[in-house]
């Protein structure tokens, strides 16, 4: 394995990279400090739109990791911003968790109920799913809602296996509708990419993506011409690794890796 | 259009064809008397597994139409038969309504929860689905269960509009799992086409199926080589049949023009 070079800005996913659950993992601690010290900037992306920015800053200052608010990068952060952008106000009917629902709401949207016409239908991550709200988004698609959702990953590693995520919503939709989702904004989109690089003020080529799934870290990366690196102390190991098509630049052990090159 | 000839076999569809809602439609009564009257098979088929085929029979008799159970094959009854077959007494994980579970565990299967070991998932049209039966999917199918489904429409037309029909519950299961149903026993497949032919003895080249929808009635009879008859009285109206692809033998504006023929 080639020797890690340095770089402006690092992107860090959490779960599986920075923590596990609710424990650092491995030398997170000193790496994000060690990056800081040399004059690095670092921000944080997850896919996850069940909790807030702010919360997850928050865990984050809990297990001894300094972070605001703005390093952190979530799928409902940049979706409201990415619909913001194109449709203020618009009307929203939302299949997705509370956090959701607020951070929509103060982005200024309209959260809609079942029956009302909506301009978008937003699918999310949302482990409240039932039939009311699948029958809510078929009747918004009837009334010309458009489909963008947060999250393309099929499942959510949790203690002792893993749940449904955002895929399942995103197939439940489609399979009554058979109208096809127009945006997913997640990684691997460009769409997030472009946020975290806004927020760093630094271009792809000037930045390292580390994250333990190549199907959603290591691809973003590799599609905006950006460094990757696999970190394996998440739900990738070396087997899957071999037999992806998608390949990292690096692969690390754990964090510690990223010190030598600061 | 061209002359309806005599069949020695009739299948049905219901909703749309022989009733709508809780109405029979325009000459059903009268036309189902006649064939039966000139010595001819009938039998109804309805792709909705959210009721026992006991309670199409109990609804087409309250509205007139004598018929006995055994002359109404469903969704559920051809999954119970097929499964029968292939895997009796199987564990069954099953997203479905009560009278499914009813029919499986008559049929001699063992209904699991979450958790448990499955042998398959049943997918099915479900008013009760929820984030819940989802999960207990996904696990079922990490832990070696396969996947069937009861039948593969959309949407269920109800009064004053529609609601999501089984094909919603496939492509949630599908998107968490990553994992294709093998088996959709419902129209349009040949599965329950075989089970309606055995019900009446006959062969599919003496047999007219009669319904509402291209995509499975009609699907159904042209793919088995036998004759089809589009009635307009449910969901296809005649812009929507100039456009398709799948065309019937036969369109009729109501069930009257079949006695002409018996």
């Amino acid at each position: 394995m080639r020797r890690i070079p340095a770089f402006r800005g690092y992107i860090f996913d959490l779960d599986g990279t920075v923590y596990r659950g609710d424990r650092l993992l491995p030398g997170a601690r000193e790496t994000i400090e060690g990056l800081r010290a040399a004059g690095r900037r670092v921000v944080f992306l997850s896919n996850k739109p069940i909790d807030t920015r702010e919360s997850y800053a928050r865990k984050l200052r809990c297990l001894g990791v300094p972070t605001r608010t703005a390093d952190v990068i979530n799928s409902s952060f940049v979706l409201a911003r990415y619909l913001g952008a194109r449709s203020p106000g618009a009307r929203l009917f939302v299949i997705g968790e509370r956090p959701l629902l607020a951070e929509l709401r103060r982005a200024g949207f309209r959260i809609v109920a079942n029956g009302d016409r909506a301009d978008w239908v937003v699918i999310a991550f949302d482990r409240t799913f039932d039939y009311a709200k699948l029958t809510g988004a078929l009747h918004a698609v009837r009334r010309g809602a458009r489909l963008i959702a947060t999250n393309p990953d099929r499942t959510c590693p949790v203690e002792g296996g893993e749940i449904p995520d955002c895929a399942a919503m995103i197939g439940a939709v489609e399979g009554a509708t058979a109208t096809r989702v127009e945006v997913i904004v997640g990684k691997p989109s460009r769409i997030t990419l472009d946020v975290c690089l806004a927020q760093m003020g630094l271009r792809a080529r000037d930045c390292l993506m580390i994250g333990d799934r190549l199907e959603t870290d290591i691809r973003m990366a590799r599609e905006a011409g950006m460094a990757g690196a696999l970190v394996l102390t998440g739900v990738t190991d070396r087997r899957t690794l071999r037999r992806s098509p998608i390949q990292p630049d690096y692969v690390l052990r754990d964090l510690r890796e990223l010190l030598a090159a600061r």
